[in-house]
């Protein structure tokens, strides 16, 4: 074989390297210690689906353009998931007699779209998803509102850094109803234009509208609603149920003192096909990242799909790694002592038999010590500090046979540049050596 | 739409509902603490690689007939990851100046395989990953071996419940060679029926080999490995590098007194091609879980399919996460108060408003206390009760007007069927509240 294979990972996904791998598994940890607190709980579905899970619900975008899919051997079609919600409907739907509804779950898969790749855009994407099943009325919207806030604040996050953009799809068509006078298709094929408006250049939103039968005058009066308050927008359909309801939820958000993270906005539609009530994105507030770092609300009607009869509603969001990491960053709440906890690397003598240093090894780790054999070939003592240095070790435990012989070993801390000497005794005891590192 | 969707997943692959999740988290868990401890670091790479990147050396049932693959838009030939150690080698190759060897790198990812499904074999699953690169000498192979070990003591396994099967390729070859006296391919090809030894018929296996053009007598004499000690076995190859590797491999492990967990077992080939020292497997003795539940083994030259020249050696094993279940509850390793920690449902009641229940939700969760606000239509006290058990809560909160006028929550033991006043204050301070549930 003289071709030799290419080294880079496939377009749109990334090579996860240790430091990266450290900082998700932070993240993540800090997402679930927060959820979990909240007593939501995790769940998790297949990689792969039947195709059709996601023709029924997921919008024409979705489903036929950015999903991979392929037969298998038996002649299904399969996709990749391209988003968790039908997966997790279909679960809730295939246990519903024996689940205790309100469900709240949540879970953090990786996906795949098909993509042109951008910032904060990528082809495998790790999501995480919270879902509130069963709970029909609007205190399962707020509950998944301040979870997303809460989510950010553990991060560090303020309300300078984000904001929640909260709208209602039943709103919404009520008031482009009043405004257009169009059918139920009519209005979500309007809705589509202006889920794209903040992607195209004004003038072909105009002109999508107009093509759609808008005149001038209806294009105005929809703009006039991007900058109204709450109320101003649910007063001009007072009898709308989805007005009363983001009333509602704005109440209850300056009750908790949450109001200062959020604004109402017309803007906000959700692509997707199967939300009917609240919907909401938070928007990263820095220049550099602005997209929706989660998006989601209410749809009512997905476990509809596989259990005839059944009407379980659902609330939830997702929100994708590589927006996270990146709002992390730029607001810089990685915190600075991250990744430097004490780590020992047991350097290795000619005279003291490799066996004496693997069992040294276990004691330490039994003592909750972050510990490893040095393994490299050159033995000089100065390439294993090189080695310890390059490969992140804090601490290096020195033994030869005269220390061994005298039941004590030397710790340099290679920060410090000091060396303290501790008592192991003929039987390698680790207690004393424990307390020094995690002093 | 009449037609209802299946709520069933994919044929071999699984849906974890929260039980399920919580299982895996634990023991997953536990096997990250035990690797962190000894200094491995986790990665991670992405779910879709160039099929390539298996054709080149997975070995050909692996590559051709368990591999699923498709063509994206671009046409590239794409394979869902149906092992881990190609990916590792790529990653390693790409930042080959930039990292620091020897490494000791460990991932758990999903993975695909199509296959006929059975006890303990799926299409989906995750495989424990462990590796270790650039260490030439034995040191690597024992620490791997030694960790395997560690990883089942951690969750309370001993040498009644696994056997840790070792062998060396390079002696296997060498063995084989010597009695058959065939070149490196027709050695290869018995290593494949040898492979399968334990999967077909006697008959069948002695038909495969005879047909490769080996006599009874040859036959024979190979049976005659099956049945030695390492000792034994090395004595009829004393040239072999390999028996050599065998003899000192064996020897460390009596050292640390790990030996009464190993064997050395002939008939441990692993299909992969890749292998070229020390291979071995981990097997469940249970025998309703009579499989191998690691394996593992030596690679020398994976990491040279990328980089010209690259001589980078890797020593690692895989574990799947089906058969590690199968032994953790066959071997009942799961702890019994697993799933039973505290989990308090704040339940609601007319003359109190909603907020003030998140308010105090909030605090809760902030001191530490896995709670919920009770999110139900049916508001009665005993539907709230119902509810609570079947959902997993064990304790309830009780407020309503009289008691938040108290500055006195009622906290009901669902369990020991006791209640205890705990007193909040005005501002609603969980303090207390929290060092009763705790205790």
């Amino acid at each position: 074989m003289s071709e030799k294979l290419s080294t880079q990972p496939y377009k749109g996904t990334r090579d996860f390297y240790p430091a990266e791998m450290r900082l998700r598994n932070w993240f993540f940890g800090v997402i679930r210690t927060v959820l979990e607190g909240a007593a939501f709980e995790e769940y998790n579905g297949p990689m792969l689906e039947s195709l059709d899970l996601y023709a029924a619900k997921s919008g024409e975008e979705l489903a036929e353009k950015q999903t991979y899919h392929f037969m298998d051997k038996g002649n299904r079609h399969l996709a990749i998931r391209p988003e968790m919600t039908p997966t997790v409907a279909r679960m809730v739907a295939a246990k519903m007699n024996d689940l205790a509804f309100p469900l709240k779950w949540f879970s953090i898969p990786n996906m795949y779209r098909y993509e042109a790749t951008q910032r904060g855009r990528l082809r495998e994407f790790w999501q995480l998803n919270v879902d509130i099943f069963g709970c029909e009325t609007y205190e399962a919207d707020l509950e998944c509102i301040l979870t997303a806030i809460r989510l950010l604040r553990a991060f560090g996050a303020d309300e300078t850094m984000f904001t929640v953009r909260i709208n209602n799809r039943r709103f919404f068509n009520d008031a482009i109803r009043a405004i257009t006078e169009k059918d139920e298709e009519g209005c979500r094929l309007i809705s589509k234009v202006i889920d794209r408006k903040n992607k195209v250049p004004r003038e072909v939103y105009e002109k999508e509208l107009t093509e759609l039968g808008l005149s001038s005058g209806q294009i105005a009066k929809i703009d006039g609603l991007y900058s109204m308050s709450v109320e101003e927008a649910a007063a001009l359909c007072p009898e709308s149920t989805g007005a009363q309801e983001l009333l509602g939820l704005f109440e209850a958000l300056r009750a908790l003192k949450l109001d200062r993270y959020c604004v109402f906005d017309f803007g906000i539609i959700r692509g997707l096909d199967y939300y009917t009530g609240t919907v909401f994105e938070v928007f990263d507030n820095a220049p550099e990242n602005n997209r929706a770092m989660f998006g989601g609300g209410r749809y009512d009607n997905l476990v509809g799909l596989f259990v005839k009869n059944a009407k379980v509603s659902g609330v939830g969001f997702g929100m994708g790694d590589v927006t996270l990491e990146n709002f992390l960053f730029t607001h810089k709440l990685v915190p600075e002592s991250f990744g430097k906890e004490a780590k020992l690397l047991i350097t290795r003598f000619e005279d003291v038999n490799t066996e004496t240093y693997f069992a040294l090894s276990g004691k330490l780790a039994d003592c909750g010590i972050v510990n490893a054999v040095y393994l490299g070939s050159a033995k000089k003592f100065g390439k294993q500090i090189d080695y310890a240095v390059k490969a992140g070790f804090t601490h290096l435990l020195v033994m030869g046979a005269t220390e061994l012989a005298a039941g004590a070993v030397k710790i340099k801390d290679l920060a410090a540049r000091t060396e303290t000497e501790v008592s192991v005794g003929a039987d390698l005891n680790c207690a004393e050596l424990a307390k020094l590192l995690k002093s």
